[in-house]
């Protein structure tokens, strides 16, 4: 039999992430995934991405140190409020939590990744339905992205295995994620999605990213196992 | 008087970036420089970074830490020698110098800190002519990176000011570039271009970088004040 082929996934240790490496080893790929200590102030995330790492029995996971605080410009890695309670429908609005060029920095490290191991396909759990408004969640973003990386590497030199930037998550709504990754044996309880947590990993149930998650699992009628803060009603 | 527009160029040290960097000031930007300790062998390079960066007068240099070594791949970034006396010309094979990705992971950085400074314009001194095949030193991956980046940030949703990457060199040989750093007042014996010097940073003289350096400034009939290691002819 030959080998799996492999494949590089984005793992933040979100609901997202989490069901991206579902949908790529239903797809038969062998996950080596990638998460990043960048100096996020929800960096409780990494033991989420280490617990989903575990828990769906990836081949390898890597987390890379780069400190994204050298220059600052977000809520998530300076020193500025994350907002709650917002109107997440509002998607014409960039919020502060948006991390400049964060996904193209995390792709370029996977891309590196996936030439070295010989992985042709890097999955991203991007969404651009039940999302925040990043420009580097939009399908025309991945698009460039894909046309770029087929030129950066060996691959796009000496031979003709494309690689692809798959996004399997985004034209799906929240629930539709959720259904789809609990079909796929995903356990949400160890993901951590908030933005602004308490240092034990308990989520604010304000943020968008809190928003967005539990309207999902209310959307998708089944219960909701996120971990909140005390004040906040489940 | 207006302030003077910002530009991020990515500085290694040696004699391409340094001429970068002279020609963006001579174009008129605030020039911040961007630096990388990534795991390079030849991490001596940094010093003379920051060399250029004093004696150029930048506004600001910023030195990112990366662990390239976490994915290896590379003479560079790993225990494989650094091939000796090879013939550069023949541009159709790929060295083992090449690091895969790494010009695509340092432009996304730039592109972050471009983005929080609010600078339009990234500078990387790549270079099509006298180089090593490198795949992230062609046009057509510049051109593609152009276009990803105007995706990927909040100028390509928000406002119309297009983020341009320059490459002011990439046409040029390595003799004409180092007539032009000159001319700008670039001091090529502070620059590093050696993949293999010694500890104190003594050039090896007999790697692709060194050779393309040496032929570079026997061509432009200009002294060539590289520090070669001792049993190395000037």
């Amino acid at each position: 039999m030959p080998d799996a082929k492999k494949a590089v996934v984005l793992l933040s240790g979100g609901l997202d992430s989490a069901t991206c490496v579902a949908i790529a080893q239903q797809q038969g790929f062998d996950v080596h995934a990638l998460s990043f200590r960048y100096g996020q102030r929800h960096s409780v995330e990494l033991q989420a991405a280490k617990r989903v790492a575990s828990h769906q029995q990836i081949t390898e996971h890597k987390v890379i140190d780069i400190d994204l605080r050298a220059f600052g410009g977000s809520a998530l890695t300076a020193d500025i409020d994350v907002p709650k309670d917002r109107d997440c429908e509002d998607a014409a609005d960039i919020p502060v939590t948006y991390v400049p060029a964060r996904n193209t920095i995390f792709m370029s490290f996977a891309l590196a990744y996936a030439e070295v191991i010989g992985a042709h396909d890097i999955f991203i759990g991007v969404n651009a339905l039940d999302y925040s408004g990043y420009p580097d969640c939009r399908p025309e973003y991945i698009g460039a992205y894909e046309m770029m990386a087929n030129l950066a590497t060996r691959a796009g030199v000496e031979d003709s295995d494309r690689l692809n930037i798959q996004t399997p998550l985004i034209a799906l709504t929240k629930a539709q994620i959720i259904k789809l990754g609990r079909k796929h044996g995903v356990d949400y309880g160890l993901t951590v999605s908030c933005y602004d947590p308490d240092k034990k990993g308990a989520a604010c149930g304000h943020c968008d990213s809190c928003q967005l998650r539990s309207k999902g699992f209310a959307d998708a009628g089944v219960p909701d196992p996120t971990w909140y803060q005390k004040d906040v009603k489940s």
